[in-house]
């Protein structure tokens, strides 16, 4: 039987999704929980490997496992597992053995998101990244279109990025600042492509930044991009700030 | 020099807001502030005394003291004091000897956050009432209708309360629900008043809850209310979910 997981953690206490030999993962968490209610060792296939610090909404991944269960036993008998680990499982779907969470994905979204104020933020540390100083939004947002469409983002790659091609399609990006929200001076940077190179949207954010303290001009943006160099590009935003928000699959899903 | 200082905090670790002999209060993290910084001891009278475990996005408070300071010196100075304690001093300014952080307040208003779905919060733990079972949330915000203008609130205040009178005024209260939010199935609930009876929140929402899933009518709100008997209404809600979120003074501010 295949499993399809939804889930949502905080990714601050982990050095991200994937499993490593000497620190803790969520992959690892969530594994160790399966193990732990249904004895069955299993390896989760995710869609987007989220690194250390960085939180997710909707995740998915799957896993096969032997055994059957009863509607909803397989949640709750992880989500009462997995706690007080800031991991739970949002959903549990049976799925065909033609699904697989990473291959069949389609589209990936991310969230970035910005308090912008002088103070620090006291009830969301690590939940967003601070920036004491003014931020242009408009300018950052005039900054961010020319990233729409496909490109060799190259500008934007880490070092040990191991992906095949540095083309990525973006379908779509921008700034949003949330309405009638409890939480103000937030402002969230979404964006949605085929799939993302390492450390890609950070170094976008760490670039938009720059521009929207008046440090480089909107038209730098472009010139960066079509660089492909990596050196003009501004350093590497804190993964604090951002959340995968949603994996695409081609029914809709 | 008087100062009134806007504060953010995450209520989750501390005792509530006033200082106590064997528990950790945030007016004693901030006041120790002030005695690390500028070797002064000063009181803090505060606006809204919340309970153990309650937020606060804007809560006020004033003190004087002798010494001056260079513009945003204070700010600064308190902030990096009040690191990591997740307090943070959104504002300070000098005001005059007539105002009164308590006396002066004319409005208080609370946020209530609920979230609404199976699974318990991942990234919002501490930061909002997880209720797992659906809720009619268009029958919660009916019941609470009846609860606007000024009423005996004694079915909803806890039996420890030390206010002088049960007739409060409730200027607004109802539900909304945050449009393009980045977190979905919340739902909070906003309640404004001259000031508030001990609990006087929590009983509302505890009682609201038992409407929402269905375990009592929506009428019974105004029974309960007009019984003037605390042990008609629900149960006292936990303080995760509450947030007390602006300070009204007669100058607008």
């Amino acid at each position: 039987m295949r499993w399809k997981l939804t889930i949502e953690y905080d990714g601050a206490p982990f050095k991200g999704w994937q499993r490593q030999k000497h620190a803790v993962s969520v992959q690892e968490i969530i594994e160790q929980a399966i193990f732990t209610r249904f004895a069955e060792t299993v390896t989760l296939h995710v869609a987007g490997r989220t690194d250390s610090g960085v939180h997710a909404l909707q995740q998915i991944a799957h896993f096969d496992i032997a055994r059957t269960f009863r509607p909803n036993e397989l949640l709750s008998a992880l989500n009462s597992a997995l706690y007080p680990h800031p991991i739970v499982i949002l959903q549990a779907d049976k799925v065909s053995e033609n699904f697989h969470a990473r291959f069949s994905a389609i589209e990936r979204r991310y969230v970035y998101r910005i308090l912008n104020r002088i103070a620090p933020p006291a009830i969301e540390a690590n939940k967003i990244l601070h920036v004491k100083y003014p931020l242009d939004i408009a300018a950052m947002n005039d900054a961010a279109i020319c990233l729409c469409g496909t490109h060799d983002f190259s500008a934007f790659r880490a070092k040990n990025c191991q992906a095949k091609s540095p083309i990525k399609t973006i379908y779509a990006c921008g700034f949003t600042t949330p309405k009638e929200s409890l939480f103000p001076d937030i402002h969230e940077f979404y964006i949605h492509a085929n799939s993302f190179l390492y450390h890609q949207v950070r170094n976008i954010i760490g670039t938009l930044i720059e521009i929207g303290r008046g440090k480089r001009a909107v038209a730098d943006m472009q010139a960066i991009l079509e660089s492909k160099k990596r050196v003009n590009a501004g350093a590497t935003a804190p993964p604090d700030g951002l959340y995968l928000t949603k994996i695409i699959y081609p029914d809709g899903s």
